[in-house]
């Protein structure tokens, strides 16, 4: 009976809402197209690598030195972390000692040693040290080295995994190691990300001939210290990991990456280093290899079906993907590259509701709409990606500032899923606040000042559940509904100028009064679709 | 000057054709689907593996004999051989002793004997002999074992590299160990294929559980010695090599294949023993991985770049591609499953203009047109295969007969690029003519005779230059330029009886009797290229 009332209530504000529905789509014109090719003119520097005796490739003091100090997170949930070094002249001890306080080094953790050669190329004694059994969200001090070589670090494990912990992730991609290399880690070191996703192409190394190819994977390992020794950066391989080189018999996909990189695969049950999952704060991460066998039935393939359903949203509501080489980009550089891995996992990404894909590869920043090609078939279907709502946002961060520079060439016109693009250099933060909403920012390298660029409220795909109600060329108002709460939130966005006013209501009747003021600050561009999602909100208020 | 007079008698030639041309199309109705799925109702064995101690898998008598004998090509171009056995009691000899004459062995090899655990499965001792510098187009004998266990074989060297070297491969895949598999290779030996090309899923032991996988890699081993003991068998992989059975510990992929089947990858310069390219009379075979990497930059990427520089189609003017997973297939199994490597490798194969593409996979026959989808982008341009006449045809064998049976479910509608679709257990021969023609022919299993359904005159991508000049529900009128001849050639075909008639002319004026004369045959069945075409072959007669 009060089920009754209400739908009868409802119908009431449907057919007022569909008035000023009705009178809003007679006098407006609809333009949805908000896609954006900045043209800003960067002042870059030369796209070629530091030469070796620059003080940012500098061996550390002392005989035995450990270099090349980086971390990364050791287990799938952030108790433990993966501390790796480097010794050159002797292998050295592999212990890590370490502790809450400064110079206190109450525990110690007992590492492996290991080393490799390519073509002549002997490698230094890597050491790589699991230290796990830490506490969540406390800083620890460690040191390694013996002596008076020996050297100090610290990280900053992450908060227990939380729905609505907080946390910092920074995305840098290809990043190689020229100025404009520089230039990127120095900004990302200025911002406040805890931890870096990774996203391929790490030193470049393999632009380089015979033993330079070590020489390069070296001097990178001491140049990414300044940032790696002291929070985990995440792994995730790209095409100049693989070396293939033939011409100095060297084949083995992968081979100084796998030596110098451990990744925590074990944990999520991967058989391999270069796909594996960890979770970290409120957010399941998920690192895929582009250049790994990825298609039906391939161990990549099989581990990442069973991945996705150890995928907990309650506990872990952001769902973040890191692969190399874009699904969505409309550079000519590597145009279509990612179409094979897109035909492999695009559905499931969809299906599971990923809230962003992170990829490099490409020397330049894009960002897509939240769309997918799914229905596309070779014999049927919709052939051209489609607005989804259920897809993640494709975001390209391949503009690191490795020597072979940027990529400068987009395709034009701007194709319908491409939302934001430009060839500059730099790198991304995404700032998680909590189970609902997160803020991302790509942050181009500018003047040597961290200059924000294209930035938006991310909303989960998991506990929201959003519909845009009208989208025009500069403004857009957005309906969500808060999952497994009585609140709705709507959010009018400036695309120009980031948010410009939201707010949460728990009376659908709201909605009329904030359609009107809308229509009222811009009463000559409200989009057509705003009456067929007046009805799915009502629909979803009587049933909540 | 006497280019003028040619030029001049052409044009009036065209004026005169093109005449006829308006006149046919005035008077005709087109129709150019000739799109076939076979409703046959086959007869076959249930799908079950035949039981292990059926004759077919008897273990050869004597101590420590050698079983489960096969061989394949050992070198680039078909003047060695590997012969691959299994001993069981001991490791005993991995010598082959050979010559020209039966029971006389002049020759001999040294091989090597490996062995693997996978779970806790011991293999037997595996050999593998290279038998090389052997004589083209010679029969030879062979010896493995020692004492009262020995046994003996004997093969056929192909003959010389040569563009005119007749051959005839068979061509089997998804084969399995059921009772339908057995008809399958039953049917295979009693054609007059020389080489089997095999495209993958070999034992299907990967159905059975912890011990039985090797144990059925066994059997099947004894079960293709009939054939794979006195002809190459040229290995690809497929999905059920890949053996990732994390449950039992066992994740390396193709580890129980790669121990068991050699190939000559180092002879094409492969790194990998998975995909390689083979010379063979006047084919060149390239073998590719589906479940290895395939994208920009991988080593099979790269490696099949430069193997495509070195095919030199004045010597072997056929090109044909193995690879498991189908690139065009309309069945609902495993549909779309190759858009991945489509993605990566179609655009080279038309380039390469590659004849024909064997592929498994999908438990039924399918034949395809010559079309490609390369024109497709992600934001532009045809979204569904065309049809190219650079093109190969692509060609699924997966019908083998394997434990998981027939894949019975076609796409309804059948799609334009689908010629030909059945699903029955059988095979493919491929036999080579001359440097010009090939005759193909899919032989379904039925009721224990050999029936070919499925055939066609293939014509070298290479050596011909071909225009179809006009194509209806029944028929076709096909042109054909022989390059580096003077000859013309005119095909009228009748797609459900095969060829019907075919002359070759070396006078374009006979064109305009061959189009009366079909005309008169089928007046109402013109299709509207016939123009365009005609042009071209005019432009190609003056040319030339």
């Amino acid at each position: 009976m009060t089920m009754t009332v209400a739908t009868m209530m409802c119908m009431c504000l449907l057919l007022l809402q569909l008035s000023i529905t009705f009178f809003v789509f007679m006098c407006c014109v609809g333009n949805g197209n908000a896609r954006i090719t900045s043209a800003f003119v960067r002042s870059e520097f030369p796209s070629v690598d530091i030469p070796l005796d620059n003080k940012v490739f500098a061996v550390p003091k002392g005989y035995n030195a450990p270099q090349q100090v980086h971390i990364t997170q050791g287990d799938y949930d952030g108790k433990a972390v993966i501390i790796s070094w480097v010794t050159t002249d002797e292998p050295g001890p592999s212990k890590v000692q370490y502790g809450t306080s400064e110079k206190t080094y109450y525990y110690a953790a007992e590492g492996t040693t290991t080393n490799y050669t390519f073509y002549k190329y002997q490698s230094g004694y890597i050491h790589h040290c699991l230290v796990d059994g830490l506490e969540f969200d406390t800083k620890y001090y460690y040191k390694i080295g013996s002596g008076n070589s020996s050297r100090e670090f610290w990280f900053q494990t992450p908060p227990e995994i939380d729905p609505d912990a907080p946390y910092i992730f920074g995305i840098i991609g290809d990043l190689g190691q020229t100025y404009n290399s520089l230039s990127t880690l120095e900004h990302y070191m200025h911002s406040e990300g805890q931890t870096v996703l990774f996203v391929g192409d790490l030193s470049y190394a393999d632009r380089y001939q015979y033993n330079d190819v070590g020489v390069r994977w070296d001097t990178w390992g001491r140049f990414v210290e300044q940032s790696a020794a002291y929070q985990p950066w995440i792994w995730s391989a790209g095409n100049h990991e693989i070396e293939y080189m033939p011409y100095m018999g060297e084949v083995l996909p992968f081979k100084s990456y796998l030596y110098r990189f451990p990744t925590p695969y074990a944990a999520s049950k991967s058989s391999s280093p270069l796909w594996y999952a960890i979770r970290r704060a409120s957010a399941h991460i998920i690192v895929l290899s582009s250049y790994s066998p990825f298609v039906t039935y391939t161990p990549q393939w099989l581990w990442l079906a069973e991945e996705f359903k150890r995928v907990n949203r309650e506990k872990t509501p952001w769902l973040i993907v890191l692969m190399h080489v874009p699904i969505y980009n409309s550079n000519e550089a590597h145009f279509m590259e990612g179409e094979s891995i897109r035909a492999a996992f695009e559905s499931w990404f969809i299906l599971n509701k990923v809230d962003i894909v992170f990829a490099g590869h490409v020397h330049a920043y894009e960002r897509s709409y939240r769309i997918s090609n799914i229905h596309y078939s070779v014999s049927s279907g919709d052939p051209y990606p489609v607005p989804d709502e259920s897809a993640p946002v494709y975001i390209t961060v391949g503009d690191g500032g490795n020597q072979e520079g940027l990529a400068g060439r987009f395709r034009d016109p701007q194709p319908d899923y491409s939302a934001f693009r430009e060839a500059s250099y730099g790198h991304s933060t995404l700032e998680i606040k909590n189970r609902t909403h997160a803020f991302y920012r790509w942050n181009r390298n500018s003047d040597g000042k961290q200059v924000p660029t294209d930035s938006f409220v991310l909303h989960n795909q998991y506990c929201m559940i959003k519909y845009e109600i009208f989208s025009v060329e500069k403004y857009a108002l957005t309906y969500i509904y808060i999952k497994d709460t009585k609140y709705h939130l709507y959010i009018i966005q400036d695309f120009e100028r980031g948010i410009k006013s939201y707010k949460i209501f728990d009376l659908l009747t709201n909605l009329i009064t904030c359609i009107r003021y809308y229509v009222l600050v811009n009463p000559s561009a409200v989009y057509v679709y705003i009456c067929m999602y007046i009805y799915i909100c009502v629909y979803i208020y009587i049933v909540n």
